[in-house]
């Protein structure tokens, strides 16, 4: 058997994802969404989730309908192949549709949640997850669809006179699979910038008016924004997540794929990050069926069985990688290129460290959130201090471990011998870390559901034992969104260091037909690219100031809107007049849809801008700075927020005075400026720095050609 | 007569500079001390200050001692040329005198100041100003001592006999002089830490106790920690900053010199920078004559005569450096050298331009320091999310004006034909910026003085008349200090730049002997040195949080001191008893001296650790990416706390509500959060970017022979 024509597993690891998904999605279906008012309110946050994103979706079409032209000018003008604006179209539509999905099963699982926790907390935590598993496999499901169809496309129809040359079909298939990625990443980058704004001025909107001035509880009915802050869950952390990781999957395979060829792996390393994806998903398949639970409502048996499917899986992957790297790159003629099994163990294992570390920051049980707890004691200002110290120092490892990783990739690959070869490993590397995205997306994903199933516990007044049980599965929650995010980040990181080292790749193919003369200076030392790393750093300092900005002025407008409802609708604090959720809804989705463009424009505008002025040497520069930094930054605000977000809880479960004390408003306080750092700034950069990698891909051609310095 | 024989001039210009401080100085004694509380107060600060630099230096001189026997055996061993730790010692001794004579006459101007302030505003402005050109003068002059000994020590004693050999002679005398940097480096990062450390924490413990819980104003006689809170701002401000600023002075111009063999200049080269330095003094000293005021109290007025100082001084350059450049690089017969002088308006203008971009994001006459104000009226939380979005955005405009300032001096100095000349050009950019230094330099160590002088004057109670005054001096000296503070993180950036390359240059002129095998790969896509890069953009991170966390250790035991003799000392609450202020600043010291160590050490240990396991190529890695992500961390950390801080002060002026309103609470907040930021970590970064590449310079042979990964 030829080894490219193990292709066929692909749509095989894609259809079985799919079906699991479908499978999981029946099984939730059929459990009770219990009394009406718990219906009524899963329903309302249903119908906002679904409203928020079918404007969004059609503000992005618009959007990906000037691209679509722009494309088709560029491709008419040969600057790109002519099937690019629709690989672009699809891309997109995949990742929406990753989104869509994942927030689909999360509206419908979250009353479902409530009420089989009322039964017990397997079985709360059983739904929960499986809603987190529908979201995992339909994004991996759906990501090897798309990569199907494209490859099959450029294979058997388009390149397919080239079927005798195998080494120039591959370089023709996987330079185009490149280019395909900014659809996919425009699309997350609206997603989790506009879903993030959506649910922190939701958030901090219905805290700032209901909590502070009117004193009523959190996840109150008579607070107006309570259905638009339960919203917000939804379309920020399911549907924004689910469209980011999407794309740093894809984007690992195919940057692996384009790799190959220079690495001189040919049809073999083509399959090699194909046929990982594939035993990745049966081995999360196989996880998820380790995932339950006693009765047992503490932290760390809930923690214990997720993480069990988790360890599950990637303990598969550590057996399964070998025979796949043996195979699929014929480590029988050249033992030397099973050093690329290391690559993958490394990826791999990184994640898992990675996922370690944040945890370690971020929770209760730890002392750096405990020690911002006990800031909270000297008032608000330490508490600020402490938190954002706590940030800071927590990147030091994560820098170390993806350092190491990046290393232990590129020499175990034979980088010494090969340059290319090595390259090739550190881009594998990022396949081994998200191979199991099936299952570390659904532990993450599973998150916002159970914090929905706690509010909507809250509002729907079930007994204090069913809410005692939610809070629990919320409060994992918190620490598996912690840790997903970390996650996010780490493989974002490799990924889009796979990507700098594609883009060059791509030029270099370019340069020939496009701008002979040109010739790479990537010093360190060469001034266009010192002066792109220095604007590459800044560009997510710059990025995380306009979205934390946004937020700020999409709350302000909630806050408003609140006290105008509570000063207009007679009976309302009272409870006998009804909120008009509607409105916080449709007011929060028009501010995040006006706010997320900026933010977006700056992705898009400054690897192009950049790259005009600096050409291709200060683009290389660009793309390093801002995955560099954007790295740090996002660990930082992540770890900061979270921690802050904790050491809030922490006092609330009674330490240094607990809930009403000095120390208690302090945390509060920090848990509110960590509200935008965690769920809007920090997750968004993650994908800030996969999209100016691939916007640079996409323009490589106008970069190289009408640079003024080139 | 030989370019070479212009050296003489050095010498002259150093004496220049030094007479004129001790004129100034002279000048500033013979003004009254005011009255015997005045005369009390500041012979207090004066004592606590003296104690704290002698302890320091102390402390320092341990690390000194150490660090000479290291040197000394790597001398021995044939690493390092044997003058090498001795001149570690007198880079060290001539930034820490630098610094301990700002000090002196800070401290001794301080009651000067108040007492002429009573007699009429101009009189309070040319006493705190002279002060200032005091320590403006003495650093630029004591730099030119220095550089004079060890050039003629090496040009007429170490390398005479190489005299016949001129290219030869400079290499030796510059590689030289380029490793003797460390020494005023490692000084000057002790003194920027240890002084900031001592600062804040004075400040903030002050705050917490004295303001907070006893409510007695701020600068109250009975708070115990109101001396050591004034001595911190003449250790940490005035200390600091010259030590800091002698040494990117220094650094800039000998990096310069380095870099002139290459670009093929010689003597020329080496005497272009010196030339400008020599007339940046003579332009500093007629600028000074322009600074004067009339009666007039408003901020505009004052900041205008410090302006008009810096403008005079600039403009000179601008006609000056034409004749110098044209002169010593030979123009005649080399026209297109003459683009060098573009390169050194580049830096200039830059400077200025920073300078002002930092007025308008942190003074309260513009729209972002208001829009902080109004966060107040939301709470802390909004306050802090708004400063620190605002300081982000404040990067973006001086990253891109240093990046157009490098391209410019890079094209303009002929990169595009020779790159290393394009390199020379970059680094006289930096001497181009700095060589106003005894002007600049004098309008920001101002600002301590004046802070001091109306802290004096409400301690001893002086008519409020005067104090409207010294409040007006003091305020404009906050808008200096935050500029300043940009033009010193500005220097310190083209500084690093230049000291990167000359790390370079310098392995270049190892290899031979050394490591004849080795070969640069400072490719971007190198693995070793983009792992170099993310560790380098990770240090700034955490270099700040070790600062920030010792602040907030240091300033806790402060407030454990201060309830202490609240409660022991009876009477003191009263004013019938004299608060222990000795036992505060012996607390600070003792603090500060032992949390400097930590932030110190990893200057050192980064670039040598990481350059044993990454190697030279992985260094440069460390080395750019520290500078990029520290220059920008910097400019955050410091507009954000001048903007929280002037915030504060427009919110006490009566808008918002005023003292005592929500707003006020919020912004003092913010305030709190922005005092170790702005002047503790943010300016401490500054001298961490330039110790990181001069430590890589220093070890260069150890990083090249023994590094794991070459």
């Amino acid at each position: 058997m030829l080894i490219e024509q193990l292709f066929f597993l692909v749509p095989l690891g894609a259809l079985l994802a799919l079906f699991f998904a479908f499978f999981q999605a029946k099984k939730i279906m059929q459990y009770s969404e219990g009394n009406e008012l718990m219906q009524k309110i899963s329903a309302a946050i249903r119908t906002g989730a679904n409203a928020f994103l079918r404007r969004q979706y059609r503000s992005v079409a618009v959007f990906f309908a000037i691209m679509f032209v722009i494309l088709g000018i560029m491709a008419f003008m040969d600057f790109l192949t002519p099937f690019i604006p629709f690989a672009f179209i699809s891309g997109g539509f995949f990742s929406a549709l990753s989104g869509f999905i994942g927030m689909k099963i999360a509206t419908s699982a979250n009353a479902r949640t409530a009420q089989a926790t009322s039964e017990g907390m397997n079985q709360g935590l059983r739904v929960a997850f499986s809603s987190g598993t529908v979201m995992g496999f339909t994004v991996v499901g759906l990501a090897l669809v798309d990569i199907t169809v494209w490859y099959m496309l450029l294979k058997y129809v388009f390149y397919s006179h080239l079927n005798h040359n195998p080494t120039e079909q591959i370089r023709l298939i996987s330079s185009a699979m490149l280019t395909f990625g900014m659809g996919a990443s425009a699309m997350a980058l609206f997603a989790r910038v506009g879903g993030g704004i959506f649910t922190k001025a939701a958030d901090v909107g219905a805290d700032l008016v209901g909590k502070v001035e009117a004193g009523i509880p959190e996840d109150d009915p008579r607070n107006p924004a309570v259905i638009a802050d339960n919203v917000g869950d939804n379309v920020g952390d399911v549907a924004g997540m689910g469209a980011d990781l999407y794309e740093s999957y894809v984007a690992a395979i195919v940057a692996t794929v384009a790799l190959s060829v220079s690495a001189g792996y040919e049809f073999g390393g083509v399959m090699a990050p194909m046929m990982m994806a594939v035993f990745g998903i049966i081995a999360s398949l196989i996880g998820t069926l380790f995932v339950r639970c006693g009765d047992k409502t503490d932290q760390l048996s809930l923690l214990g069985a997720l993480r069990r499917g988790v360890y599950v899986s990637s303990a598969l992957i550590v057996i399964g990688a070998f025979p796949i790297i043996w195979f699929t790159l014929d480590c029988a003629n050249n033992p030397g290129r099973i050093g690329i099994y290391f690559a993958v163990l490394s990826g791999l294992l990184a994640g898992v460290a990675i996922g370690a570390i944040t945890e370690y920051y971020t929770s209760d049980s730890f002392n750096p959130t405990k020690t911002v707890a006990t800031a909270g004691l000297t008032g608000p200002a330490t508490t600020i201090i402490s938190g954002i110290s706590l940030g800071m120092l927590s990147t030091v490892f994560p820098v170390l471990i993806v350092g190491l990783s990046v290393l232990i990739s590129f020499f175990a690959s034979g980088g010494l011998t090969n340059f290319s070869q090595g390259l090739y490993g550190i881009s594998i590397s990022a396949v081994g870390m998200l191979c199991t995205l099936g299952i570390t997306l659904a532990t993450d994903a599973y998150g916002p559901v159970a914090d929905n199933a706690g509010g909507i516990a809250q509002m729907a007044e079930l007994s204090p034992d069913v809410r005692k049980r939610t809070d629990a599965l919320d409060s994992v929650g918190n620490t598996t969104a912690a840790t997903g995010k970390g996650f996010a980040i780490g493989s974002a990181a490799l990924t889009a260091l796979a990507l700098v080292v594609a883009f060059i790749d791509k030029i270099e193919d370019l340069i020939p037909r496009y701008n002979p003369d040109f010739q790479f200076n990537l010093s360190i030392t060469n001034p266009p690219l010192l002066v792109g790393l220095f604007i590459g750093v800044m560009l997510p300092f710059l990025f995380s100031s306009l979205s934390m900005n946004a937020v700020g002025r999409a709350a302000q407008s909630i806050v408003r809107e609140v006290r105008r409802q509570f000063k207009e609708i007679p009976g309302l604090l009272e409870g006998t007049a009804e909120a008009d959720y509607g409105a916080c809804v449709d007011l929060c989705t028009r501010s995040a849809l006006r706010e997320m463009i900026a933010p977006a424009l700056i992705g898009i505008a400054a690897p192009l801008l950049g790259g005009l002025l600096l050409g291709v040497n200060g683009v290389a520069g660009i793309l390093a700075g801002a995955t560099a930094s954007g790295f740090i930054l996002a660990i930082m605000m992540a770890n900061s927020g979270g921690a802050w977000d904790n050491a809030k809880k922490f006092v609330e479960a009674g330490n240094h005075g607990g809930k009403g004390s000095e120390a208690h408003r302090a945390t509060v306080i920090g848990d509110t400026v960590g509200d935008p750092f965690k769920d809007t700034a920090g997750p968004s950069i993650n994908i800030l720095i996969k999209l100016v990698s691939k916007v640079a891909i996409l323009f490589a051609v106008i970069i190289l050609r009408f640079a003024i310095f080139s």
